[in-house]
């Protein structure tokens, strides 16, 4: 931590903060300047915090100098997390095939927004599997902006995804809302997703923590970077190791979308991170035609992943219509992913 | 609901937009103008959304005419709601005095970020009750950023809180972080405080709406007007209707403050909603200067009461002590805000 | 400049970047932590930049100590600047009364978007003046943001609005666009105003130091403080003492108005800077509605003056009738602005 | 338009509006349902403003159907423009090469941020050409956040640029700051950059237009997508129509990153409009490493050309050092980007 004194600080102040900062177990170094006091804390950081210090009498600005997470970050492990969902050994006990996340293949998570019945979802799922979908995504519980909206089917649904799942091999993804859900949503899915509205849900992002299913946790709408990986740390420190990232559109004034999609946070946080980080481009834009120029140039930037909506019939969807895509421009949009991800030197 | 149609849309295009306005129970009615033809449609369309009409083939553009949220509205109820919290009827069983919200006289509630202990809270009680505030507030469950930080005291900071209240009658606000703890929490507190990121945990919303305890919900970081009330609409909409609404401060690319305190939320949300409207000058700013002239602020733009945070030492708080001010700092800010008060008509 | 290296960075590279620190004439300090190695160097930041020092081999990340203006700060001059502005000394030999910023009283500088005609100049500027305004403020070039918008009345308005002076004595405050034009406006205007969208226009800022009119410079639509005080560092540093703030909104994603007011950075830029604050509540929410309650609030947190639109018939003015209020409404609100500046101190 | 009524408007109000729009032109057409009442207009709205009508009595809201600018817009030209700069009839009469716009070939224009001198500028533009560059980018006028920092050689700096083109034949393309440095800067130069600070700088957008060197105008910080058609309607509207785009970042509360780059922009400004989008991942993102990602990624989603920064030693450059990369980097990227661009069908 660097401490910055305001001018005019007296030397009673500055005393004051050595003693408070030597009482954490840090070690001050006190440099006088002719415009500005400063003294450079060494030690562990993450026991406090720049806004605990900056309460010091005396003290104008906190600077910190490590990150405050610490599992999520790459010096915690330099190379990056390859891990996969599904497979045998799939926590949810299904037959689902092995999907890698975090190696030179980049998978499709591809399906409707919402499960709304049994034949829709055996449907689709067939569908994105011969397109070339690697897993299969829709929610059975959905975070709905208005209470008048549909809210999902609930366990029903479900039971639709992992009857598609022994019927496709494609592993399930799907959202879980509040942690007493937890036990019930990992019964059925390879793959707990938590959505932006939750990404600071600290009691969930625990309960996700504490079991062994992977989770996919989506950026918040206004999450930095900071937050984000600190949100990762809540699942991480609990034990669970298997968390992928995903971007999908953050909150400015921008109108033309319903989001913007900030893709540098895509190599932003490989950097930072070991996590495989994924791309939503159809909540990342909320528009039907940006989704697939974004798929390409989430792939183009380094996403280990597609989180994708699509519906054999858009126009028809309960709900998220206006981003879908149908099935036919979705298997077109995997061939021309292909050919973009062997550019940058992977595959689809 | 207006359908605005692409340039060169076709008849056939147009007659199905009808046909299928109709089918929701709209009325269409088609204007053909020389650049654009567009469809108004009258009828009720809470059952339907712009974005799942936006998909109708030829449709360029869906503009709503009517709000989103209905039971939050001026329109269902022309006059402000004036409701109290707290006395001999609060549904917690405790004995509070009994504080109105949304009547001229604007109401404190005041007390530290999170409750740290038993005699911190007994203390800060009585002193914020001696200098003027009407009600305490004080976190036993803290949604916290980082996993390395203190989470609250949970069941335990409860019991003390109830006991603050028998001591000073000062009514309690304290949040709730999860559906299942809701049942809990309402067991000891006079207001259920829903907070900024969980103002779209919309499971814990139904179940603020289905007791009978008023509710304090908080605006989302990055919620919009319209989302907000549809927030308050799925309390309302349980049959809950005491809410209360509070600006806390947005996130935009500022960085002087922690939040940017948007006030003009204050108004705004007065001219569309019933409901009575707070402000949290504290986290609306995050800095403890400006806690002062922000609190004077609110109250001449409008607010019907006020969240502050107030602890007997800001320094050793183990929460939020960037954003506190001092006891004495606010026994001064009461005296001045009483000024304001009167200044545009109403009482502290 | 606290430079922090990265995890395993080596000997040379931090040997390297003292010799570079040196080089600038800054004293480095080297302390190596367990986890990172940091150089806090002191001496004149203002001679090089974060960023510049940013890409020095083996930097993560590097952290400025001082602010980057030094003229308009607050540790260059101590005290409020107070100043006037027309007076018999005003650069443009007007002859208007004589208005003090930065003082007790809170002027109110009144008047429409756009000088749209003589009698309508001399119409509004007698009637705020009766209504109790101590400036008039209109727009003689109109920055618009489509060319086929009206674009103001260019010298022929200027001619107006001196003759309203004139008949008045109000002093006069007017935009102006380009370097070229800054003689000819400043020979009819007490104060020159630099619009929102010229803040960062630095040949504007620099001929506006050149002269000796005061200058209202208003903040960027998406400034930092930083960012507008160093705008203004441009005006100071050409020799020009008489600059006045204005906070008038930001851009962010909130919709309900045009621009969100950030009122905190009225106390935030007192507590950085020794020049007045104004506040514009017309452009700052850009809702009629809104102007009267959020004028208050301007005041109630400490704003030196008031910028605000106000026309004798808002529904026929060319431009910005949406935000501008009739001359009734302006009577009455300076009658409420006069309460709440005396519950703050203060005057109107 | 589309002008919603409030609920409860009067006969009157409603009859006026219909007469205030058939006054401009409008054929308003009033439509009754049990909530609001409605008035859809047609005619041509740019006459008018939503501003404009939102101020009629009883009108609570209005929507515009059509975009306020025109020639920029696909439906004046639904296939895009293709244009070149440089080449035999260069407006600047230099013997640069001809490059296109807007065709299958993505050109990359590559330079330091600032013209520092005349050996550095040959230098470097030896260099670009040699790895790949089709134009050269450099400023020699710099707007510049701090008074204290590099200004820029000025017309020193423009006589380098041109002799950097007779020697390597490639087109220049330097930024213009006010209206009067027009000629100048035209004189030298095949294009004319229009900066993110100056978009709406209108007297400099009309300065552009009446001239026929191309014009590269950059998107404002906080323009929306509107704005900033606008704002290429002015140049376009003055009679000169080789104007490009560019995506170059937006603020928002992203701090990671010194500018949010927008991507999804592109493909939503080729839907708009017909104009040639480039993307500058330089500014886009301020970060040095995200550069080669995201020049990728702005391929994939369909840039018609690069803007980048490239220095021949970028600890050196005496501005914006922290997101340029270097010649060698440069090369690297241009060879990647081929693959990139061939993947989406197009080349480089």
């Amino acid at each position: 931590m660097i401490l910055v004194f305001r001018q005019g600080c007296t030397r009673e102040e500055v005393a004051y903060a050595e003693e408070k900062l030597k009482a954490i177990g840090m070690v001050p170094h006190t440099l006088c300047g002719v415009e500005r006091t400063v003294i450079a804390a060494i030690g562990d950081e993450r026991k406090t915090s720049a806004e605990e210090l900056s309460i010091i009498p005396g003290v104008e600005n906190v600077l910190p100098i490590l990150a405050p997470y610490k599992l999520a970050s790459r010096e915690m492990q330099p190379t990056p997390s390859v891990f996969h969902i599904g497979g045998s050994d799939s926590p949810c006990g299904g037959t689902s095939n092995r999907v890698e996340f975090g190696g030179k293949t980049i998978p499709f998570i591809a399906g409707p927004c919402a499960v709304e019945g049994r034949s829709q979802v055996l449907e689709v799922a067939q569908a994105v599997k011969e397109a070339g979908a690697t897993a299969l995504r829709a929610g059975a519980f959905k975070p709905r902006t208005s209470p008048y909206q549909f809210q999902g089917l609930a366990e029903e649904g479900l039971e639709y995804l992992a009857e598609a799942r022994d019927a496709t091999g494609l592993p399930i993804v799907t959202e879980v809302l509040t942690p007493a859900d937890v036990p019930l949503v990992a019964k059925y899915t390879d793959v707990l997703q938590v959505g932006t509205r939750n990404m600071q849900n600290f009691l969930l992002l625990r309960a996700c923590g504490a079991i062994r299913t992977p989770v996919l946790l989506k950026r918040g709408m206004s999450a930095t970077l900071e937050e984000y990986l600190l949100a990762a740390e809540y699942i991480l420190a609990g034990g669970n190791p298997r968390v992928m990232l995903c971007e999908r559109g953050i909150r400015t004034f921008e109108t033309y979308v319903r989001n913007t999609f900030a893709l540098a946070m895509v190599p932003a946080l490989k950097e930072k991170s070991h996590l495989p980080v994924l791309a939503d481009p159809s909540h990342g834009t909320g528009v039907r035609k940006f989704v697939p120029p974004m798929t390409k140039a989430s792939i183009a930037c380094g996403a280990d992943g597609i989180l994708i909506e699509v519906h054999p019939d858009p126009e028809k969807a309960l709900t998220d219509g206006a981003q879908t895509i149908s099935v036919k421009d979705f298997a077109k949009l995997i061939k021309e992913s292909r050919a973009v991800a062997e550019a940058v030197g992977r595959t689809v």
